[in-house]
């Protein structure tokens, strides 16, 4: 008799958790995934403003799972599921054809995508910054905008390409901008004749009357105060009613505002990943406005006990019946991963599992060198007490001793010399001789 | 009165050195580069099999140049010349408009790419090493062809995947080969469940009797004997007459053989910027089948002792009056460079400079872990003590002391573990969230 199946889709916080806490199980794990790598996506913001390298935050899936044996990899896109034949759809690499992949038991973690509001309109104009491919295109456009703006004769056509805007006052926004703040007035400085970076405006655009509303408004204080000292402006009480390639277009109170701006970051709303629709539609569970599937409190879909969901493409039923949001952040997916691969062991044994319950640990954002805000257990940091934990966190977290090693060195050396060292724009369009001469 | 202006064409090995030569002098400096970093290009290759991330051989022009206040750098393509007019035609980046940029002394390095012998049609099958964006694209390539073999059933095609071709056995193509044999052998060992990686094909082609023709003959056998011990075929007396979507065909002795493949590496002809020609065209100069221009002695253009041309891209006329084809590496670029600006000097100050001198210090290339020939004016070594001058060479010509300390951890991490860090497949056309499903 074979063993018992599982199928893990996605390689992200959740799903690794899960395939992980099933090593050496009596179950034959199979990880699906798009990218061959596991992305430490809390910090894909230093990818994008060319702090870290791609590959300092990327870990091979492969590598990760290498020695537990009874886990295996395929790098592949989930077309479908059809759940009840007990199978996904798989779409390979390299344009192999679909096949179906059957499994016994299903997890499934999509993760989420930003969301524009039901503008998908915006998103052609807008940067954002999620997959590492992403971060890689909005390093090379804020690079590039420097780069124009020293070029560019006309004052008000440099003042929009030295004009950026960050929509969206959670802690990616308020990590890039703050980023981008060191960017202009420290890495930048002197290395420009016509320009002076540290003119960049630098604004962060937040709808609700506060930045990181996740936090106590003393500490969403603080973290607005520090993102001043490096040049950035706060303005809350703003929505975003259009972005063109042109800028933005704000209301605030009674008028409306045109930013004019050539880069423009997207940092507001998520919606989950469609395989979330998708498993509500094949299940009946309810999904929400944005996408969300609602769970069983042990992370099951109705009537399907096989079929695990969750990270942020869900909501859990609580406790009470009532549907439950928790924050979209790593420590949620990863505790439920492993969740899901204890209920599976507990399964193979006969066992009971408790519901769900998410632990929270503490609450982090960080928005320049020394300066941060932690709310952990009420106990409310800033500053560079906030700093040093948040950085010891985030090396703790990382996976893969190479990447701790690699990124430390980076982050001592920046912190050091105020440089940054992947200050790449690069265009895979671009061939590699010099144009000919027409 | 102005300071006597000097427009340098391409941030490579030449231009860079020239443009430094002159930091201080009194002329103003302008850098004109399509990419705002300054390539490594003789560890591309390490990028290409995710040995290092393309940031760690790359670094900002304007880093480098940053204390050197009469240089500037703008990021732009140069798409003509006019040079009676003392112009040149910038085509900057983020769409601005077309502008003339006037110089006194131009110093053109542009460079060179690969060229297919008269079958362009070839490029769309082959991939190559040779800028950032291109090594990225072979290691997506090279990866997920392991994964496309995992997945795929048929024996054929499975193989296939597994075969690798790489045209050329000049250093890149053997430097190459060397690595996908570690990569297949030591780092993917023990990764994957259905294929064995150190079963894949890896086979160097090369057209004449051996390989590393600029090495003596004695160290061409050591590195093919190095390459077959990391499980890479050399193959001489191939000539390749055919390339696409399923491998190569291959000519040797009076038959021709067709070799299943589904990633090839043209490691082999090189053709010189088009900006080359164009300087030939416009100054009357001799232009051979490689595109490369002829200066004099000085490395000026004929009749345009204000025009420099240098690199890769040029034939130099020797004492004699013969051109001299130089070897296409950094060195004589390096050379090069720093000649013409000790010329711009010299003129300045109303003196004589000799004609250019090339000064060979040697000769490296690298097969793998502690394998590499050198050949120093006559002293012949291999193996470890090879490769050790060449790391030591490569670590103290990188530019940028954090690229230094980076690249050592790379180095010493991949030492000791054979892992290798940088291993990731990133596509841009790739979205955020997982395919909807059909």
């Amino acid at each position: 008799m074979s063993a018992h199946r599982v199928v893990v889709v996605g390689g992200g916080f959740g799903g690794l958790q899960a395939a992980l806490k099933l090593r050496g199980a009596n179950v034959d794990v199979t990880i699906v995934d798009r990218s061959n790598y596991h992305l430490f996506q809390p910090l894909t913001y230093q990818v994008a403003t060319g702090g870290l390298s791609p590959a300092e935050i990327a870990y091979p899936l492969r590598a990760i799972v290498k020695r537990a044996r009874n886990v295996r990899v395929l790098l592949a896109e989930v077309s479908d599921f059809d759940i009840d034949a007990r199978s996904v759809q798989l779409r390979p690499v390299g344009g192999l054809p679909t096949t179906p992949l059957s499994y016994d038991t299903l997890i499934v973690s999509g993760g989420s995508a930003y969301s524009y509001f039901g503008h998908d309109d915006w998103s052609e104009f807008a940067a954002e910054v999620k997959s590492l491919e992403s971060a890689v295109a909005v390093r090379g456009r804020l690079l590039a905008a420097f780069e124009a703006a020293e070029i560019e004769s006309a004052a008000d056509r440099r003042a929009a390409w030295l004009t950026f805007v960050v929509v969206g006052g959670g802690p990616t926004g308020v990590e890039m901008a703050g980023q981008i703040g060191e960017l202009a007035h420290e890495t930048l400085r002197r290395e420009f004749r016509s320009i002076d970076p540290s003119m960049a405006r630098i604004l962060v655009l937040e709808a609700t009357d506060r930045i990181l509303t996740s936090f106590p408004p003393s500490l969403s204080a603080k973290a607005a105060r520090s993102l001043e000292r490096l040049g950035v402006s706060v303005l809350t009480g703003r929505e975003v009613v259009g972005v063109d390639g042109e800028g933005v277009i704000v209301k605030h109170g009674g008028g409306s505002e045109q930013i004019s701006s050539r880069v423009v970051i997207w940092a507001a709303g998520v919606t989950a990943s469609a395989l979330a629709s998708r498993l509500g539609e094949l299940s009946g569970a309810e999904v929400d406005r944005a996408g969300r599937v609602l769970t069983e409190a042990d992370l099951t879909l109705p009537g399907h006990p096989e079929v695990f969901a969750l990270g942020d493409m869900v909501r859990v039923r609580g406790p009470d019946g009532t549907p439950t949001v928790l924050p979209g952040v790593a420590p949620v997916a990863m505790q439920q991963g492993r969740y899901a691969g204890s209920v599976v062991r507990n399964r193979l044994r006969g066992r009971e599992s408790p519901p769900f319950r998410y632990r929270d640990k503490g609450n982090l954002a960080t928005i320049g060198r020394g300066a941060a805000v932690a709310d952990i257990r009420g106990l409310r940091l800033s500053g560079l007490p906030a700093w040093t934990i948040w950085l010891f966190v985030h090396l703790w977290y990382l996976v893969g001793f190479r990447n701790r090693i690699l990124v430390f060195t980076e982050w001592a050396l920046s912190f050091f010399t105020r440089g940054r060292g992947a200050r790449l724009i690069t265009d895979p369009s671009k061939s590699d001789v010099t144009a000919p001469p027409e």
